[in-house]
């Protein structure tokens, strides 16, 4: 049986899940791979931490002593987090032929390429399935499954905090902070959750998945990005009653030599695969030439599931090792990113306006000079001469609609424009 | 570039597809992959036959020629189906060395396990994605992504056919004979269609799906199955009143060192990922101890989704290659698969009574006195005397269940057991 020894940087809460999948399930994996794994060297920061799930008195801790870290290990597990400090340990293990695994997408989304080149400059692999959607094997799916196809676009639920909220807000009717509170307390949201509520988390996967399924670099700063603090709970009650649901979604799509990539909610119809995921849980749907349309839906984070796709990635790793497999950067296209200015989508505003005779008249009328075709309307609750007019629009131009929501907003009849957002309907 | 030459046993459906496939993307499989994949022979009975999405015209097509048939080729596809033909010509390329990518379903139920001690004696590799779920990755997640976790439960909806035809009942409100009729109008149902509306077809395919997972081999003839002709508009819509959807499903369950597998009708409540995958689609549910809970869903047959499947294959098998890496049959465990009569279920039975005072009481008496305990029962539509009566139980064993139906078809007050269906619900 084939032997191989394991460094890892990191002992928190992926870290730890690691360890404890490798102790109880080790001998089966030996008996499915033909390989027997060892946990060599763990670097940390503190050796006298308690941590979840494993007893750290039998671990191989060590603290910031590099030679022992990489001494004699083939597989370097980084699940440290953070960019530079991870960048630093998994350039030197590249250097020195050792594979490495990471679960860290904040350094794959910014220097994906650049360490993937560097791994076949080695001649080693690096593996980052935990760093998109925790326990969901995308990348492996997109990598090798679907490597045949040409794929047309990517729709994901990729955040399980901000699904988590807007899950609570549509089943228990409560405002977004009230739901955020709710997730923080359930230990889904951290304690400074603007990463997750401004889709910035979001971006970052959706970068990372986008470039792989598109073989064309997906710089983060090119990603329409918005998050969900403006969703306010009437508005998922409109998409209820209308037959969507809001989902945050990250989405790619290439058309005519262009990649569109862009995180925001979005309007879903309930009868798409992607409406019925809840809760935490993560859900990524994409399109091919020939496979079709895919789905594939589980939990996005959390110590056990990202264990889990680590470890798939360190099997993959020894099996790499003998057969000199190596990895490299597989963005050989050079695709242009459209400006989300220039992009059309379908969209639903909400407005207040003075409940008159003619207010419609007007509103169409400046939507249409703007090239903004009116697919459906709804108008309700008039009290106090104020009613409340909701409007979803066919594709438009995003400019055209903007600009026709800057005229909007001057028009005295209008109180206030009160949401935008875009709405995904194939059918429409 | 490295230059791999193919050879394709099979031209009907999915050969056709895979021709068109590794036509259409061969540009794009070259920059991913770093290699050139060419067809070098396609075995056919019929040479002048015209076909689906392909110019035969262009082909290397022959027929009967085994020695040009395995002349400088690395990688056989075997797309013909049959068993033995197929079985034949499949050894013949391991034992010559010659890796083999397969969408034979029906051959890797019955000896996948001899065909893999073969690739392993000749040391190459035997891939055969495309035998499950056409476009699905299902066995690649099982066999690498996954392969960190013990895998509790599987249960799948592995026939496209028979999910088009519940489909349909239910929401066209037809039975089950005319819905039958339509699938075989679109080309979904074969003239004759007992291999898929039996659940013969699911059948083999859960076979290898948990012979897969659990390491064990499950022997065709082990899986207890039943198909969809018994169910009745009537279940349906019963089914829909209670809060779930019908559906077939293929199931593979380990619990105190035995499996469970079998293929039946199934209700699922309309919360389940399952309950909402509809028309054609296919969709494998499964849970593991680090991943959790986890689907994949997409087409599950058809030309071009079963290309996609065999073209990872081969790209896989080309880096097989080099690396000499090699296929080999993973059921190093021995469970005992359970008899059915020894499983326990949740059931929904339907039966019409004499509607008199009394009935509902000595009917709940026989089943409380085999141990099966009730869970809801609903009473429904009093015409000429009979009334519906709807059970539904909580977990009882499969003997103590048919044990107090054979007691109950005798009770007078009884006119007939409709159905007996089983219920999967986690909550009950």
């Amino acid at each position: 049986m084939k032997k191989i020894n394991i460094g890892i940087i990191g002992l928190g809460t992926v870290g730890s899940g690691v360890v404890a999948l490798l102790h109880q399930n080790s001998e089966m994996i030996s008996r499915r791979t033909n390989c027997e794994l060892t946990i060599k060297s763990i670097l940390v920061n503190d050796i006298t931490r308690k941590r979840e799930h494993i007893n750290e008195k039998y671990l191989p801790l060590i603290t910031d002593k590099e030679s022992v870290l990489f001494d004699d290990i083939q597989i370097l597990v980084e699940v440290m987090g953070t960019i530079d400090k991870a960048r630093y340990y998994i350039e030197k293990a590249l250097k020195k032929g050792i594979h490495v695994v990471t679960a860290n997408k904040d350094l794959m989304a910014k220097y994906g390429g650049e360490l993937l080149n560097l791994a076949e400059k080695y001649k080693v692999s690096l593996s980052f399935e935990a760093s998109v959607c925790g326990g969901i094997p995308i990348i492996d799916m997109i990598k090798t499954s679907f490597q045949g196809n040409r794929i047309s676009s990517i729709l994901g639920i990729l955040n399980g905090t901000t699904n988590y909220i807007l899950t609570l807000m549509e089943e228990k009717n409560v405002p977004f902070k009230s739901a955020l509170k709710q997730a923080q307390k359930l230990g889904y949201a951290e304690s400074n959750p603007a990463n997750d509520i401004e889709g910035v988390d979001a971006a970052r996967k959706i970068a990372i998945l986008a470039s792989m399924a598109f073989n064309t670099k997906v710089p983060i700063e090119k990603v329409h990005v918005e998050g969900i603090t403006k969703v306010d709970i009437q508005d998922i009650l409109y998409a209820k009653d209308l037959g969507y649901r809001i989902k945050l979604l990250g989405m790619a799509k290439e058309k005519d030599g262009f990649l569109k990539v862009q995180v925001n909610p979005v309007f879903i119809p309930l009868s798409h695969p992607l409406a019925n995921i809840n809760d935490v849980y993560n859900g990524v749907y994409l399109e091919g030439d020939f496979f079709g349309p895919s789905m594939v839906y589980g939990l996005g984070a959390g110590s056990f599931p990202t264990a889990s796709s680590i470890v798939g990635d360190i099997i993959a790793a020894s099996k790499a090792i003998d057969n000199k497999t190596y990895s490299w950067c597989t963005c050989f296209r050079d695709l242009k990113i459209r400006d989300v200015m220039e992009t059309h989508s379908n969209f639903y505003i909400r407005m207040t306006v003075n409940d008159k005779p003619g207010v419609l008249a007007s509103i169409s009328s400046i939507l249409g000079s703007h090239d903004v075709s009116i697919y459906s309307v709804v108008q309700k609750k008039s009290h106090e001469g104020h009613a409340e007019l909701v409007i979803i629009t066919h594709k438009v131009q995003e400019a055209s609609m903007y600009d026709s929501i800057t005229v909007l907003s001057s028009l005295s009849v209008i109180n206030k424009i009160e949401s935008i957002i875009r709405v995904e309907d194939e059918e429409q």
